[in-house]
């Protein structure tokens, strides 16, 4: 009797993680129709092409190195095959009185859900080094970050360990539920350092100071993207829980649901509304960076606000996505899609936000692991972004951008029938 | 022991929610798609943003009013973050001889369930009132119908509550079990009323009588709204048994699902195939309603009919709106997405087919709930769409409408290279 | 106690089914916008038309005679009704000392499930013929290969009868976990038959032997069918497991979701690597179908290969698919999208992979059960097909493939605002 429900609470809890990851996952498929939404039509298929071999070289590296460097170093590939039964029956009774609170489950639902993690740091890469990078300069850095760069902090913060046994990010009250910092900031942060070695597009700022808007090719599938992020960050942040067997935790992630979905909510509303008080016109782009922007915000702790509170934080996200963007125009900043303000600006709002609502946070400890997380990723991503464009460029020439790199990386246009003058 | 089984019956039915609730947050994005390709080019960045906002609107007004109108007043934000595990071990332990038969989950996840049924409703309207409406008159009217009109007649359904003190639906034999009318004809309602009072797209009818085709901009699109509220069906309605967590349920849960996927399957081969009698050509845009419409059909009672019941009366809904459609373009009813014939006329005979096999119902109760649902609806929504007629106006210029309503409300247009007389 | 236990446990086998049942149901949306991204804009419309309706007979077909052919003959409608709780539980109780090895759950589910993998078999079927055959022939053999052609067989691989008595297919070793042979290259025996009798579409093949390139008219669309079919294929396989209630089937169901993506990046990645050595670019399509590649390879055998296993078993599927596509080419047999290689090629190298992680399967059994499925399907998709060509025809006129299908069939045009000269 007491082994069944062993056995049921293993595969609940390993069914949960599952689900979640598949939803992760999902987010794939967002990044790629977000990003195909809004570069040009002449350079879509390339980015299509970075964001299905970016997820490709994520699960590889992950699973070859990544995972190892994150949790405890023990070598995954022979960590996920000895399922011993016997031993983990042992393991529920060795804590009988209260095993219902024990996180006991399959090691290969627990890697599947993390491997997805790792894809959607690098999603955020492309979509802010879009329409100008080389494509196989983009994938060589994508092979690095999957594999050492995020797989580091990772292991700096969820995994446990000390920065290079300098200090613990966990005993100085640092917190980051599911990764607004970890996740989401540390993609952005590489980005950034990409953007910064890369320049500007063409056209985009002109000489006078003036930033010309450069239209996506199609806003349906923008949209999208935008809706299958929001699915997708049920599993997400839900997953992040890491338990649901119980009481307490179904009730943590349904709370986590209910936060991420409010959140997103709020800040869709604040964008739209601020960008209508600014423009005029209610602007679909910043509604969808505002949802998204919701959604990083309450990352970093979803479970502990109330819903009004994690609407309020989504709508905080919302308005500070707007004003980054703006900002970052005006320091000639060229992100196409945005993805540096809503994940590495609102993501660092999202670590300042956990202590207002989780005792276990401190402003300090946030803003030491922010910052640790950003001087990490910016610094390394930066020195392998400079090796590369050393070694072999990472900017396509200025006749291939005007042509759309579609033509020189892939050979393959995206819509050869619908554009013109292509 | 009992406790640990308590727990996972908690956890259980908890994530089943959470699961399903995901779903129907994901037709969010099916109503979107599907109206971006029915409506033309030039109106489609504006139906987006609207079907995003409407989105977070009835998330925000659901949490701040709605649901405590709907359920039983108290007021939300205290309810959902008091958990008291000891409470639910009481609860559970009271009924301890027969507890698999009771409803014990997290209060989150049974509001995150019930919040994007809100959304659904409304989405409903927004493609009625396409391609010619005020995009923020629309979101006004969303603020009132996601926050009062639709918890109104919610809590006299599925709330309980007797209408203005006069009779309670339940007492009279009606039952809507995942609201064929209580969300789908209710939105149907609303938009009934909206039409109305903004009348027909321009060139829509001509003065000799005859009708014009306005064909959809984007056949993919439409083609994968509905494949994508096909599978978030299945939480719409699987999640309406409340509960999965013993045999009785389950079994119930699986033949939800069988039977939504079985009607859908009736209801487009039935419209495909009277289209093609019709019109000698395999028309998809009536394939795609006459899945929907099968799906809306079966919506008031999955649960107590075969799968070939389910089959047949997804098929009978599948004839009735190729029919209703027809029938609306002969009274002048401009409906660019088919929506009211889709959602209130399969609707209401959703309704009528429960008595057939579930006698719980009767066709009085569910005649009585229909008129009381569509009374209801259509007079509320007719007041406050008159009100923002009158105050703001509901319809664009003429010359609005002829450019296209991207430019002007939204200043974003949907496919800036691929359409050349933009 | 004991009974509740039995409960949840039924309830958790069931919502697994479900869940897993509603992932491969999306998987016909991925198949659909993967066809019509692959398809030329006037062909379009009349692909999702078929992709929509094969879902739908699929259903209908496997509900009234598939599964009563497939599982032991007795008649589906009569015994999903009857649940009979009392009876369920002494099934439990019988075998109480070691239950958690059963497999008792809801007959609802199964069938949910087992029906989705119907369409997947026929939706591969629809893209191997694109672009020049009729509509209303499609669709009558769709009615032939799901209510008879694929149960058939069905029967003498899972279903456990024998191949018309002569010998019994898992007796000599065969086996398929998820259906590499039973449902991929099932539906690319089908296609094959159909294209060798419908020839090449005009222009594709010159006279001298030259290889024209037609391209897909919008590849974010078949990059998203891609994603949706990667997800998809969790519960495809996953679900294969057939049971997810205990530590050994939970570990089960884990390994299988992460080798199912392990593989698919494995197939990606090696096919993106080849075709960028053969042509000098990142070909997108050779990406995508890599991925599928690399999910069907996986197929037969997700739960015993390793995660690296998986990778390599992928990447493997990933060359050969490149390899397949360029020769069946030279053979002129026109498949624009691919399927017949990566669904049929790669099916048989998933069957062959299996003896190399799973003792209970033999290279022999394999190739007689390879050959059992081909024969049977490609000979009697080859007579319906002759019957059909005879009877109604089977290809569109010269003048209707010229100017696209979706003029002659359908009616309606699936991007009427972007082609100029459509």
């Amino acid at each position: 009797m007491e082994q069944n429900i062993f056995h049921l609470q293993y595969a609940m809890d390993t069914f949960y993680f599952l689900v979640c990851g598949a939803l992760v996952m999902w987010m794939a498929a967002g990044f790629a129709m977000l990003e195909a939404g809004l570069v040009r039509s002449k350079n879509t298929t390339e980015i299509l092409t970075k964001n299905v071999a970016l997820f490709a070289i994520s699960c590889v590296m992950y699973l070859v190195v990544g995972y190892s460097i994150m949790y405890d170093g023990s070598l995954f590939l022979s960590g996920i095959e000895a399922v011993d039964e016997a031993a983990v029956l042992a393991d529920f009774a060795a804590r009988e009185d209260g095993f219902v609170g024990g996180s006991i489950y399959s090691g290969a639902s627990d890697f599947f859900f993390q491997v997805v993690f790792v894809a959607t740091a690098m999603s955020i890469v492309s979509g802010a080094v879009a329409e100008r990078m080389k494509l196989w300069a983009f994938l060589a850095f994508a092979v690095v970050m999957t594999g050492f760069i995020y797989p580091m902090e990772g292991a700096w913060t969820w995994g446990g360990a000390s920065v290079f046994g300098l200090y613990t990010l966990g005993d100085l009250g640092f917190s980051d539920f599911a990764g607004s910092g970890i996740v989401h900031m540390a993609g952005a942060s590489a980005a950034l350092a990409g953007v910064l070695l890369l320049g500007a597009r063409k056209g985009k700022y002109t000489k006078d100071g003036k930033v010309n808007a450069i239209p996506g090719a199609n806003m349906p599938m923008a949209t999208l993207g935008t809706f299958i992020l929001w699915m997708g960050w049920f599993g997400f942040n839900g997953g992040s829980v890491l338990k649901l067997g119980d009481i307490a935790n179904a009730n943590s992630v349904a709370m986590v649901f209910l936060n991420t979905n409010a959140a997103a909510a709020g800040g869709s509303i604040a964008a739209l509304a601020l960008s209508a008080l600014l423009f005029k016109k209610a602007d679909l782009t910043m509604a969808l960076n505002g949802a998204l922007a919701g959604l990083v915000a309450i990352t970093a702790e979803p479970s502990t606000p109330t819903a009004l509170e994690a609407t309020l934080f989504g709508a905080l996200g919302g308005l500070l996505v707007v004003g980054s963007i703006l900002a970052l125009d005006k320091l000639k900043i060229d992100d196409p899609v945005g993805a540096i303000s809503v994940h590495g600006v609102v993501g660092l709002l999202g670590l300042l936000l956990v202590p207002l609502t989780n005792d276990g946070a401190s402003f300090s400890g946030q803003l030491i692991g922010a910052a640790t997380i950003f001087v990490w990723v910016f610094v390394t991503s930066f020195i392998v972004w400079s090796i590369l464009k050393a070694v072999i460029g990472i900017r396509v020439t200025e006749e291939q951008e005007y042509e759309g790199v579609d033509r020189s990386e892939c050979g393959v246009e995206a819509y050869p029938e619908f554009v013109s003058n292509n």
